[in-house]
């Protein structure tokens, strides 16, 4: 019943690969061991299996509804909210100043890719909590913190990120949500957003909306945003709670991720809501991304957990699914030989390890930023400058793989089941729905694409990419140390010239000032660069498992660490190759897809 | 409302890419001509728009359903069945002696386009009853037909194919319904079969299944299969109904096509089940395949219906919705100038031309297989069995492309919209669920790849390779004739080059009888040959649009013909540029997907 999540992999990853161990070193983490990460994660793991799994299919069943001016949702998201404050999942990596563990942003994840593994429907609502709740530990006043925190990280409230707008999407700079000053320095709050994860329900006593809007007289674009707390109810000075006129106006209605709600709200509409400014005026959109950065890479987490408990499902179903026999020496099938489990024929098992290469290739570069993040504890300045541009040129590499070729694998995960994983017996079908979501939130693949093309890697000069160079170099020459693995570190360079050569290529449209042209093709750019990235994950991981071979120093089987270099030469064979074609594209001159005075008959 | 289709780029296909009036010449279809064509496709069109598309979304909303031993569907089921019996979208294109029309293939197709476009939910209930009658027209006794062929074209009575059972999906070996033989020549039939579509409802009188099963004491395997007619309500002497026994076990629920009722039937199994052989003893798979192979290409048809239909309401999205704006010279993006709508972002277009390209190319390609089987009317003994060939090598190949590009197309659409592509209240997530089961239906995508590879290409000493080469060639030359489409015709044949080293290398595998090495790969070069095949389609589309250019005979506005080139050019830059990265897949040594004695950790 539990069989959605491979741990060793996770612990593999943890440990060895990304060295949580080095990680601990720092002054912020002292009190914080490996065999501490260890149980915590043991006991989400129990509590994602008793809890969370088995309701994984009841809540897509049963969705989320908006009815009477209320949402409703499953009971166990009041119970999950409480529960994570308990565990530390909300707050545990806080300072221990807001009743924090200062654990490693490493465990938590870890311990998150756990939780949306086992259910996808869950880990937005304690997460959007957090992310509320470090807005204001980061920019927010004294007052402010006290009010909230507390009470966010046990769970008892909880916080989300109120962005969109029915006519401004992705772009943020036509939000028209207004904010006009009283005298109390509170504002009085005026519009509606849309689209806005875990905005309300009845089984969480108060909402803490992060909220972007325009303070009267602010500058047009998105140089006039500020960032507020709007609670749903305020708290009067006896600690009771009123009505701040937070009307709940809907819940959409997915084809996917049914058991998080997903809410339209309007505030200020049906009487006075008040918010209160976080930290300086029209300086709204820069803290808020220090929320959507860490919820891009959630998201990423969360598409990966998609990809993997996919993977888990059909690869039980390749196991135990008898059919078909093995292609013998002549060509043909014969019909006395026993049928023979489907994950015994070739093309079940290239799927098997398509899905398995995009899963634990994700879950590792996920794994990689948090131990960036983690790494910046007890950096130099210099260090820190570094380490920081690294994660910013990997983040919308670490939201797009997994969200669009975690479509792809859970893809494959419904095909090896055939007409059966079409049907709703059979839970491949709701992964599929689920993850389709990821590629869209918190900025599309288009989005994510212009910042990776447009912002990321010109960044500082280049810096960023130079960092991320030497962070494959590194993998290069250790492979090239193991004999075994010297093809594939030449494959992985081979790949970084393709790369370069693109970017050499359009960087000549970008010196001309010709931006459209340099950022037309960012998305299969993003495609070709999220590949590479990938690729340098598995590289590591085959290093890693090669020196635990070589040094005989093996925490799993041997089978373990054979199979990781075996995927990792699945990857550069299947999927690292593709790359080579990719970049053709950009050998074509035309812009086709640039409009010009000619109409296009579409 | 009805904006779901071009109209025009259908009629484009059909008579100036594809030469109706060439296939009319045959002395089959000396009383049809093209207006005749033009007004019956009109017709179904009226059809469609009034009743079909109407429904679409409430067929999704109120699936098909068991209850009480019986399966509801939607009333327009019944109503369709009698209307397209009266429209000649049943047996239309039957020989006259049968009540047919003897239209072309041609125009079946094409009015079929229509319908899938509008309701994906409704062309199978009709195309299967097409399917089951054909197979009694062409192999059983006359008694058979007389009994039963009338009452199937007027769409009376309904067709099925019932080929799978519970324990034996793709493995048509593995069958176990039994038939023994009654001293009147009748069978009594025993078994199980799943995954019949449009196995039983209330709307239509009677269901004539068309079933493989073993008779006793057959060889095993696929040589002791034979085919069976097996009414729901057998025909008494007196022309009344009397129960066959067949018994309605459940509907099984899925994830899309909800309107298309999907049922597991029992025979003989509350009483006697009787059948009637069809044509001669364990010769049943080999007929079925006519029918399979028919049922094939309709579902690369729905499957590019479903494209077309997301490409068109995505396009509408797209040119509505008014949001960011365009990137200046400077690479900023100027917030006091107007927003544009979305359809002005070159990613944004870039996913309607992808959509566009796998739309329109599929379709090409589904009619070009159509105008061969038209072909063989009329033609000389050798050229027919040539047509045939050609039609067998490109049968795996339009289904499969279309249901596996379709899938990454719908999917683009479904990003157009964003957070509104994953919410029920717009179409594109059904498009998204409808799409899906496409290359699973009728043999999956692995199953047309292996009979690509293992079958198809190797055929008559590789004559069928041969003669689709001579067609490539043909659009080779003409696009060489039109200047500005020459480095189009390199890239082409650059293209077939590339396979042709591929299928070189692995070829070496098969002489030397590692067949499950020449097999392993068997879907990557699907992908990449799917590619080549569709590259051909659009290489011919942009040639028939330049001559009409360059002839000045313009049927449609210059914009139209100049799209189509424009589009082709999409085409040969996104996605021919890819199979250079598919065809490196093969250049590494290890078969890394063929089991071993060694042990893999998944």
């Amino acid at each position: 019943m539990s069989n959605y999540f491979n741990f060793e992999t996770l612990k593999f990853l943890l440990h060895d690969v990304h060295k949580l161990e080095d990680v601990l070193k720092a002054e912020r983490f002292k009190d914080i061991d490996s065999d501490m990460i260890n149980i915590f994660l043991d006991s989400v793991k129990d509590y994602c299996d008793k809890a969370l799994y088995p309701v994984f299919r009841e809540m897509d069943e049963k969705p989320a509804y908006f009815e009477d001016g209320k949402i409703h949702v499953h009971p166990i998201v009041g119970e999950v909210m409480i529960k994570f404050g308990e565990m530390g999942l909300i707050g545990g990596h806080f300072d221990e100043e807001y009743g924090g563990m200062q654990m490693p942003a490493c465990a938590i994840n870890s311990a998150y890719s756990i939780v949306s593994t086992a259910n996808n429907n869950m880990s937005g609502y304690p997460g959007l909590t957090t992310g509320a709740a470090e807005l204001i530990t980061t920019f927010a006043s004294q007052e402010l913190k006290d009010t909230y925190i507390e009470k966010m990280i046990t769970g008892q409230w909880a916080g989300t990120m109120c962005l969109t707008e029915p006519q401004a999407g992705s772009s943020l700079s036509d939000i028209t949500t207004s904010a006009s000053a009283n005298e109390d320095g509170s504002y009085n709050i005026k519009g509606q957003k849309i689209f806005i994860s875990g905005g309300d329900h009845e089984f969480t006593e108060n909402f803490i909306h992060l909220l972007i809007g325009r303070i009267e007289g602010a500058p047009a674009g998105t140089k006039g945003i500020s960032l507020f707390v709007v609670p749903k109810l305020k708290i009067e000075e006896d600690g009771s709670l009123v009505s701040n006129n937070v009307e709940t106006i809907a819940d959409f209605q997915k084809m996917g991720q049914r058991g998080y709600c997903t809410t339209h709200l309007g505030f200020g509409e049906t009487g006075t809501t008040q918010g209160w400014l976080v930290g300086e005026e029209n300086r709204g959109l820069k803290y808020m991304f220090q929320m959507m950065n860490t919820a891009r890479i959630s998201v990423g987490r969360d598409a990966t957990a998609c990809a993997t408990a996919a993977y888990h499902a059909s690869l039980q179903y390749a196991k135990e699914r008898v059919q078909g026999r093995k292609i013998k020496e002549s060509g043909k099938k014969d019909s006395s030989n026993d049928p023979v489990a489907i994950i015994e024929h070739a093309d079940v098992r290239r799927m098997l390890m398509f899905q398995k290469s995009v899963s634990e290739g994700s879950l590792s570069l996920i794994q990689e930023a948090a131990a960036i993040h983690d790494k910046m504890e007890g950096a130099s300045p210099d260090e820190k400058k570094d380490l920081h541009l690294l994660l910013e040129l990997i983040t919308p590499v670490a939201k797009t793989y997994p969200s669009e070729k975690g479509k792809e694998a859970v893809d494959k995960g419904v095909q090896i089941l055939g007409g059966y994983g079409f049907c709703t017996d059979f839970v491949l079908q709701q992964y599929l729905r689920d993850v389709r979501i990821m590629s869209i939130y918190e900025g599309t693949t288009g989005i994510q694409s212009l910042d990776l093309l447009g912002r990321k890697i010109p960044m500082d000069g280049g810096k960023s990419v130079q960092l991320l160079v030497a962070e494959f170099t590194k993998e290069i020459k250790r492979a090239k140390a193991h004999g075994s693995l010297s093809e594939f570190a030449d494959q992985l360079a081979g790949g970084m010239k393709t790369i370069e050569s693109v970017l050499g290529k359009i960087s000549g449209f970008a010196m001309k000032g010709e931006f459209e042209k340099y950022l037309a093709d960012a998305t299969p750019f993003m495609e070709m660069f999220s590949t590479l990235v990938i690729a340098w994950q598995w590289l590591k991981m085959a290093n890693t498992a090669q020196d635990a071979l070589s040094n005989n120093k093996l925490t799993y089987s041997t089978e373990f660490y054979e199979s990781k270099i075996h995927t990792m030469k699945f990857f550069y064979k299947y999927e690292l190759s593709r790359i080579e074609g990719i970049a053709k594209i950009f050998e074509h001159e035309e812009f086709l897809t640039i409009p010009t005075e000619k109409e296009f008959n579409f």
